[in-house]
Formats: structure tokens, C-alpha cells, sequence
């Protein structure tokens, strides 16, 4: 979590372009329905590169992590990897031992498929917990997806990982770094249970750079710190949350190494690619009709600068203020003083956008909350906190909570 | 907190009786309209001992604790009171050095209509945070709520206090105690911004018990741990959070010693009273379709249990499922396994009523599922989580999260 600067702001001279995960050099991808989700739709994601390319990923924090991702930490495990499958509409979690070997034959199936290690397979479930994966239906639309890998695959990837997403999400960026031209794309879902801990949702990252694995880790974790943990939609940490990156090399660079230019290059893209992808998941919140940026200043530490940031952002009443498009710092200094540890009322600046509704303590008055309500007509928002004791800093994203959060989450498994 | 029991098991051969705040001798009671609230409902409420009592009180953990709280925690210092003034509809909270002069004018004003010293007066509020009173408005109703006082004023006293809530909540319960018959009675409001720690949203209490201020205060602390520090709504603290008792010794028995038989019984009523209206808090939750008591067993540790407990009882997806019926433990693991430290998804067994769905870590199926679904379709529901680790518990109670919730407050203000 970088300290007082908002997610937009790490902003290099790089250019965007259009596609996602199969925009670097040597990336095929597609999207099958396999009848995993009730309905017809894409369920059956599988991503691959050309060649052996290093490989990093970031897994969730929760305790029951799920089979799937045990298995894709072990092929992890010695750096490289080749190709990514991942179904929707069930996590293959608390599934216990079978759910292991179901995993595992998921890699098999795809690296035969390939004709490539199954340990060069990672695996990546989810949906709903607790029931095993239908795997006839998995097995045969393996053969299918390898079938239809392509450039243009990548869209049909993004689509085929969506849970309770409306929209798929998927980015791209090229930069000069080491005299060639370099790529990263990446792909993401994700609308509830959505609170990363140094993880997140599903997200896939390519790229043709040449960097060895440990380094690849390094920036990887830099970017999803910067990115994806700086998101939460309804504070809840999934059993299957893991980012992956695969690198291989293609674009014909030298290798990038930790502490050289070309490494803070490379390290701004993935994570400006992580940052966007991360936004998009909060603008498409289940239920959500608006997302906000907030920034807790002045903090005699970050710890608390971000422990108030995400209680504001996981306040039911905060976030059915913002729902309603209402400035209730009533609301939001209830919070600060719940959680808050080294603050004083008299201290506390509340501001929406850029207007300030109370000022050290102290109440602007009707006309500034009629301004900020105004900001909070947007469908992007900013809530800005000083708290007025020191000079540490947090921002993270999050949105409104809806009655169609509620709506979805009471009806999601019938 | 207590281990491993329900909030219904500390059963006592007592008896309730009917009313509340005045069911003791010797209490009267009076709500009144002053025109805080928009609508012309009651929103102002009286209560006052026929003698000078002794008193007990606990108080918000909430950093920004309102001007009312500071007055009360002043008056209540040497022991004594006699009266309670209580508004509704503006919570005199972040209001700054004006908020406490009008909260000390409200003491005055009574004290000066009762001919009480002003510092026997407690004052507490409730409603919007950061507006200032309207005091004309509560300078002109304090003299009529005097007038009005009676017997039969509790119900309207309880009416008076209440914001969101959808019906007055107060009961009261008789015992014999050291051969003489003693009653305490009580009345609360609370329905958002619910989840107290070490003190609670309003509640009254009255016995006309002879008891020490120090020997309540202890009785009072072990009532409130035992009941309001079970319940959550939302996990929102509020600023004005606070529970009274006055003790008026009008039953004319011995005084009730701490240590003694007398007093353990005087505790269990006074615990019962507070249980009582703790349930009818979470059972009259904003928006609440259904209440819930969620109990976690066989942990290594009473505050992991609690941790574990409150997480559950908080969860957005979990209040969720509960609004739907739907017995979703899929939820409920990835819950237990993002808060538990010392928790293993092999030993987990989860419970709707008496109906396994999970035993340890396996699922129990479809079957068990719909007759859970069947228990999760009544009013009152429970969850019980047997983490088969060790032998500490703990057990709290809180209600579902529907639209409703939502549409109340992205509209509280407005």
C-alpha cells in the first residue's frame, strides 16, 4: 500500500493498446462452455504460451485455501510454467481430497493436450464452495479448448472466468524497456468476496519481457500490494483468490534484472496493468452503482491511516450513505473513532471530492453538503480523511452497497 | 461473554410481569413530542425514581463518545441519580463544546422541574450524528414530560427513544430476593449501528432493589457482558451508546451484598431483563427478516471462538444467505478460514438447528441441506460451528441483511 497517493497516480509515459492476456508476444488463449454453470455460458478458460516462459503468482491468505491452488503453488514451485486453465461456477473448494485429484487431472488433461509437462499446467477454480467439480464435462472440453487457442481467444478467456461479473475484464499496456518493445496484459474476475490479503480474485498477467522468475515475483508482488489489495467490495477473503504472471521472453530483450531501470519499467507496467484490472473489479461490484477512492491522511501511522481506510470501507452504514448519495460524515466519524486508536475529534477533516463537510471537527454547514452530494451524484467518487496527528497515508477502492448486493447474494446458489 | 451456553439457558425460576421502566415501585415515566424528528412522533422521554437511587451505568468504547455520554459519566460518578432525560431523532454527537452545554441544559432543566439537584440527572440521546439540538424545542417539552409523569408512562418512554426501531421494546421480570419480592425492569432502543463492545446502543434499567452504586455496577457489567455484548447488527459502534440503572431500595429489603446468595440472584434478573431486550434489539435489526444465535464450540481459545463468532455474525455473505434461506456453509468456511488461526477445514462441522451440513470437513449433501433450509425458513434460526480443536466457545446473536436494510439507510437522512 503506497502512502497518500491515489491509485491513478502512479502514472508513466506507457500506452495502452488494445486486448488482454494475448496481447504480449506468443500468447493463444479460449474460452469453452462446458456446462459446469447452469446456463450455456463460457465456464472453461485456458491461457498458454508459446514457449516455457518463468512464471509468479500471489495466493490468497485464507486458511482453507483451495485445492486447486495448492496444486498450482507446487507446479509453481521451481519457477516456470507454460499454460493457465480455470473454471467458473465452481471452486473446487472444501472438497478435500478428491477435490485435490481433480485439480491435478485438470493439469494432466491440459498438458497432454499441449503435449507439455503437467507441472507446467496451472490451476485456478471458482464459483461456488463446496461442491465437487463435474469433471466428465471438464475432461471432455479440454480437448475443445486446445483446439481453439488463438489471438483472439483472449476475450473469450475473460469471459469464460466470470461469476457474478457483468462485464469481462481484461487490459493491456506496451512500454520501451531495454531497447525493445515490451508487453504486458492481464485478465481478471471478481464482483463479491471480494478483499484480497496480499492476494485477490482470479487474475492472469502475460507478458513478453525477458525476466527471470524470482525477479517476476518481485515486481508481481509490488504490483498487486499497489493494486489489487488496495480493493475491497464486501471484506470478505475467498478460498481461491491467486494472481499469476507468465513471462516468456519473446519480445527479444535482454533479461531485466531487480534494481536496473529496465526493472522499474517493467515493475510501472505490471502494475499499472494490476491497478486498472483492480478498478474494474470494483467498478463491477456485485450491486454496485458507484465506486469511491479513500484516502486517510495525517495518521501517526499507516497501520492505522489503513485499518481506518478499509473499517470505512467496510462500514454497512458508509457504504449505504454512498448508496443514497448522502454525506453523512455523522457516519464516518462513528467509524474513525470505533477503530481509531490515536485521534481526536477536533482534529478530523472530512472531505467529498474536493469539499470539506466538516473542518477539524468542526461542521461546514448545509451549502458544503449539498456540494458534496453533488460529487456523490458520480459514479466515481473520493472520500478524503485527515485525521490531523501525523503524516502517514492509506487509500484503497471500494463501492456502494446496494440492495441488488443483497438481491444477488440471497439468491446466488438457487 | 460466556462459554459455550446460550442466551436463553440462564434461566431463573423468576417471573416476568408486565411493563418496563416503571414496573418497579416507585418509578414514573413520561415521552412527549417536541418536534425533533421530522414527523410528529415521540422523541422525548422521562424517567425519574420517587427517591434518590443508587446508580450503575456502561458506556461506548467509541473514541468520539458524544456530549451526553461525558455529562451522564460526570453525574454518575459519585453513585447517585434520580431521574433520565433521553431524546431521539438527533444523537448530540460531534457537536462539539455546544453539544455538552446542551446536553448539561437538559440536566438543569429537569433537575429545576423536579427539584432535583441537577447532577442526580442523566442525559442521553439518540439519532442523526453532527447536528446541534433544536433546545428551544427540548427547553419547552421538558416542563409537559414533568407534568406527565406516571405509572403508566413507560410505554410511551420507551416509544420515545426509539429511531429505527419498529416497535418499543421493554419488559420486566419479579424475584424474591433476601425475602423480600424485588423488580427490575427495562426498556432499550437500537436497531442499526449495532455490534456494542463493553457497553451497548440505549438501555434503561430500574429495580426497586436496595443495592450499593458499587455492587450494580458489578451486576450491571456481568447483565451487559451477558446479553447487549452478544448482539451485533452491523459491527457498527455507536458514538452515543449507553446502559443505566437506577436502584431505588423502595422494595424495603436488607441491602443485597456482593458474595451473597441474594445478590447472585439480583444479578440473574437484572442479567434476564437485559438478555430480554437484547434479543428483541436484534430481532427488530434494520431491515431484519430473522434473527440468528451463532455458536462457535471446541476452540483453542474463548477469543478465537468470539473472533470467529462476530465474523460470521458480520459477514455480508453470510447475513446474505441467511435473508435467502440458504444454508450456504461453502460461505461460512471461507469465513472460518480467513479469521481462524488455529482452525483446520478437516475438523470443521457445521450446524442449522440440530442439522449437520458439514461433519468434520465432509459435506453431508443435498438431503441435509434442505431440511437446514427447512430450519433457515423460520424467524428465529441458530448456527452452531464445532471447530473440533479445543474446549472454548462462544456464542452471539445477530440478525440477516435484506434490501430493506439498504433502503433505510441510504435514506436515513434525507
Amino acid at each position: 500500500m503506497f502512502s497518500q497517493r491515489s491509485i491513478h497516480e502512479k502514472m508513466l509515459p506507457m500506452k495502452r493498446i488494445d486486448g488482454g492476456i494475448t496481447a504480449a508476444h506468443g500468447f493463444l488463449a479460449s474460452g469453452v462452455a462446458c456446462g459446469i454453470k447452469k446456463t450455456s455460458e463460457l465456464d472453461l478458460a485456458l491461457i498458454v504460451s508459446e514457449r516455457k516462459s518463468t512464471a509468479a503468482g500471489v495466493f490468497t491468505l485464507n486458511r482453507f485455501m483451495a485445492p486447486p491452488l495448492h496444486v498450482t503453488r507446487e507446479h509453481l514451485s521451481h519457477g516456470f510454467g507454460q499454460a493457465i486453465v480455470a473454471n467458473s461456477g465452481n471452486a473446487n473448494s472444501c472438497t478435500g481430497g478428491r477435490g485435490k485429484e481433480d485439480a491435478r487431472e485438470m493439469a494432466r488433461h491440459v498438458g497432454r493436450g499441449l503435449k507439455i509437462a503437467e507441472d507446467l499446467v496451472f490451476v485456478a477454480s471458482t464459483g461456488v464452495i463446496g461442491e465437487p467439480l463435474p469433471m466428465p464435462r471438464i475432461r471432455r472440453a479440454i480437448p475443445i479448448a486446445v483446439k481453439n487457442l488463438s489471438r483472439e481467444g483472449g476475450k473469450e478467456a475473460a469471459r469464460a472466468i466470470m461469476t457474478t461479473d457483468t462485464i469481462p475484464k481484461e487490459v493491456a499496456y506496451t512500454e520501451q524497456v531495454g531497447g525493445v518493445s515490451i508487453t504486458v496484459g492481464g485478465m481478471t474476475k471478481g464482483a463479491g468476496m471480494i478483499h484480497p490479503r496480499m492476494a485477490t480474485m482470479l487474475a492472469f498477467l502475460s507478458t513478453d519481457a525477458t525476466i527471470s522468475a524470482e525477479a517476476l515475483q518481485r515486481a508481481l508482488r509490488e504490483a498487486v500490494n499497489n493494486s489489487f489489495n488496495l480493493i475491497t467490495v464486501d471484506g470478505e477473503t475467498s478460498t481461491n483468490d491467486m494472481v499469476l504472471c507468465l513471462a516468456n521472453g519473446l519480445s527479444g530483450g535482454e533479461e531485466i534484472r531487480p534494481g536496473s531501470l529496465a526493472f522499474r519499467k517493467f515493475s510501472g507496467v505490471l502494475s499499472r496493468v494490476c491497478a486498472d484490472l483492480a478498478r474494474m473489479v470494483v467498478q463491477d461490484g456485485e450491486g454496485a452503482t458507484k465506486s469511491i477512492e479513500i484516502s486517510v491522511t495525517h495518521a501517526t501511522s499507516r497501520a492505522e491511516a489503513e485499518k481506518i481506510a478499509f473499517a470505512l470501507a467496510h462500514s454497512p452504514l458508509v457504504k449505504t450513505a454512498l448508496r443514497g448519495g448522502d454525506p453523512n460524515w455523522g457516519r464516518i466519524m462513528a467509524v474513525i473513532g470505533a477503530v481509531g486508536k490515536d485521534v481526536s475529534e477536533k482534529k478530523v477533516t472530512i472531505s467529498f471530492g474536493k469539499i470539506p463537510v466538516v473542518k477539524r471537527g468542526m461542521r461546514m454547514g448545509e451549502k458544503a453538503e449539498q456540494e458534496a452530494a453533488s460529487h456523490l451524484a458520480q459514479e466515481v467518487c473520493s472520500l478524503s480523511v485527515n485525521l490531523g496527528m501525523g503524516k502517514e497515508g492509506a487509500t484503497v477502492w471500494t463501492c456502494d452497497l446496494s440492495e441488488e448486493y443483497v438481491r444477488i447474494n440471497a439468491a446466488y446458489r438457487s
